[in-house]
């Protein structure tokens, strides 16, 4: 005799129930948090199932108790790092994505050199915005991969260690990061927030500055969901124990003068020489100013530390410890076409998305995940809104190794930039927008 | 030199793109409805990205275009079936499902006896709802596939055939059924419609009668929402050129006096005879003079073909014709249980949910898709709501040929009757609420 026919599975909950309470609007239960974060890691839940699921969030919302929770259920689905080894505060940074957003470049040494210890997990680049390993990996000999040992080395001897997070770090989160970006449920910010915070806070750090971009280069358009984003991940991270603090920025045209991997580089390394373009040192230095202040470290000062070389020393040995040769000349692009100023006036704006697509398509990033990246490709700006320039000066230089890839790059940043009358006065909203926290 | 990195699929239209625009609420074009369904059936559209779309759609709702053009693309993945070689006008009938809804049964054979032809793809049972074909199954011999030359030969022959759908009709549907079972989105109005519609116009009929059903047993529980459902399937049909009518009738209470796939013929044969349940004879004719005012086929009356054995005559035919014996005994279940009225008094209420989960659990319905089915398991009634009863008089028997499922029955049975002091006066839904179309 078979067993009764049983409409429940053994697990304690039913995938169909749960989407069910979140699309009738119900409040998700702990204990249905707890077991379909773990049971979809473990793929008992189906993506089909977990998609559905997505989307009832993204359409109904959740309240900030079930985000705390659903992000404390991606930690738990792996392991929590530990720097209580390091001997000093420990204190990272998180950007939600820009276009020439390199500042995790020269930040992380500077931090390191006002004497906190940074521990960045990072990422890879996927659409029009930026990762901070493919950039850094530009450099000859420089691996993004460390064991947990090596990485706790790193920071040891330098301060700062700047690599790509193991598969134990938030298992779930990596696996649903992957379906909703095939699914249209990336916007969504109960799950925006708890995957950045389910990785940050797995990745152990003692203090947290986000910085949330706001503009056509980011995924917030607007400042009232950036401030809601702002607010929601400054809540995870202080109910969760780490000291957390986020900056409202702007991403209406892209940090600095260069989009691109290689070009990005040689950008930071200028900042950290003492020099580089003035965006990128303001929010470089406001920015380790608020991780210090939230490790509690005072003292030294970041703006010092990038003139006085000091930072400088710790990027050296922070690249020489991960392979990488601090020296060596970085890739430049086998082909290269200058956009020129079409008439004399001021530059009033230069569009963030549509450089940070034209960077993509010169090669600098990547449609699908494990897709390779060039190096050298990208987008240099010689100008930004607020400058006068003359007809005929260069405006953009784009870099690439396959020319064919031209064409696509000038459709992207048709319309991108626009050039008013002389004496017109544009409205630049601040770099800084607000402070959270 | 490789092609230009291009966001852009081959396809014409990006999944991403299609789910995002459902969900900020944007109107579907035709050109998105069209290929997002044939590319779901091609494969090229994943499971998660369809169960995402599913989900928007429920909660966002679809236009009359939108939903009749879903309609229109589900059909288009398969062959449209064509009875013009019949030589009779085609009626058939649809329920949207309930407890002991074996109206077809009686149905089918009646509408042919008065000179309509019956072409009936039906399906199997799922959760607390029985299937046609489970029920037909339990008399000895009869399948229920046939190629659509035998259905055609079976229809000529004797007025009314009632098979399985072959796999070439409306394969879209097909799929998204079984993700939407599993993914929480089987309760949108938008799909339900067009699941069925797309079946019921790829079937060929030249007329269709909706029986539209509403309350607890039924997945409509409102008059509201069955309305909807019933005007929005009524425009689909009528604008496809099926002559298209719904009835909404009462699902509070289960159908005639049996659930479960042998006894349910075993009463459907009683109703032929000239005999059966009240409500299971008002139902038949009732959908039988439809059907046929549909057809523009007048003339014969229903309620003679039950009584002077012409339906009987074409059930026989019918039946046999593929492969059935209609006078071959049916099962019997090896246990029965017999529950007793608690009470003297009125039996105000018998829940048609609780009924059919309980002879779901009895082994007459299925979990999952495949599983198979008990033909003699199932739940009787001895009093319908609005009799009298007596204390100690049986109330319901369950049927069963494995008695560990006896407990689970009983569990779902708790609380599904109530019965009143007596002189109480229940206050009955009439069987049918309202007619559309």
């Amino acid at each position: 005799m078979s067993a009764p026919a049983n409409p429940n599975p053994p697990e304690p909950f039913d995938a169909v129930d749960v989407i069910r309470a979140k699309r009738d609007r119900d409040e998700l239960s702990d204990g249905q948090i707890d077991w379909v974060v773990d049971a979809y890691t473990r793929g008992v839940v189906a993506d089909e199932q977990m998609s559905a699921l997505a989307m009832a969030i993204l359409l109904n919302g959740m309240s900030r108790r079930e985000i705390a929770r659903w992000t404390d259920a991606m930690i738990r689905t792996g392991r929590r790092m530990d720097w209580s080894g390091v001997g000093r505060p420990t204190t990272d940074k998180h950007s939600t994505g820009g276009v020439g957003d390199k500042i995790t470049l020269p930040l992380a040494p500077t931090v390191a050199a006002c004497g906190a210890a940074v521990p960045q997990l990072s990422g890879r680049g996927l659409g029009h915005t930026g990762g901070t390993l493919d950039k850094l990996e530009s450099i000859p000999g420089w691996r993004a991969s460390l064991s947990a040992d090596q990485m706790l080395g790193v920071l040891r001897d330098t301060g700062a260690v700047v690599c790509a997070a193991g598969d134990d770090l938030a298992p779930a989160d990596k696996k649903l990061y992957a379906l909703r970006d095939v699914t249209g449920t990336v916007e969504a910010i109960p799950l925006i927030a708890s995957s950045i915070m389910s990785k940050k806070i797995a990745e152990g750090t003692g203090a947290l500055v986000l910085d949330v971009k706001v503009g056509s280069g980011a995924f917030m358009k607007d400042v009232e969901s950036a401030r809601e984003l702002a607010e929601t991940m400054v809540a995870l991270g202080t109910g969760a124990g780490v000291r957390t603090v986020a900056l409202l920025t702007n991403m209406e045209t892209p940090l600095g003068l260069t989009a691109g991997n290689a070009l990005e580089v040689r950008e930071s390394v200028e900042v950290l020489s003492g020099g580089g373009p003035a965006d990128v040192v303001e929010l470089t230095v406001r920015l380790a100013r608020e991780m210090l202040a939230a490790a509690g470290v005072d003292g030294a000062d970041p703006a010092d530390a990038l003139k006085d070389g000091s930072a400088m020393d710790v990027w050296r040995r922070m690249i020489s410890a991960q392979g990488g040769d601090p020296d060596a000349s970085l890739p430049a692009a086998r082909e290269t076409h200058t956009v020129l100023a079409p008439a004399d006036g001021v530059l009033t704006s230069l569009d963030a998305y549509r450089v940070g697509v034209a960077a993509w398509r010169l090669g600098a990033g990547r449609t699908r995940k494990d897709e390779p990246v060039q190096a050298a490709a990208g987008v240099e700006l010689h100008a930004k809104p607020g400058a006068a320039v003359r007809a005929g000066e260069p405006l953009l230089t784009l870099h690439t190794d396959e020319p064919a890839r031209f064409e696509r790059a000038f459709e992207a940043l048709s319309g991108a930039f626009v050039v008013a009358p002389e004496g017109s006065r544009p409205d630049l909203p601040p770099l800084v927008i607000d402070r959270i926290g």
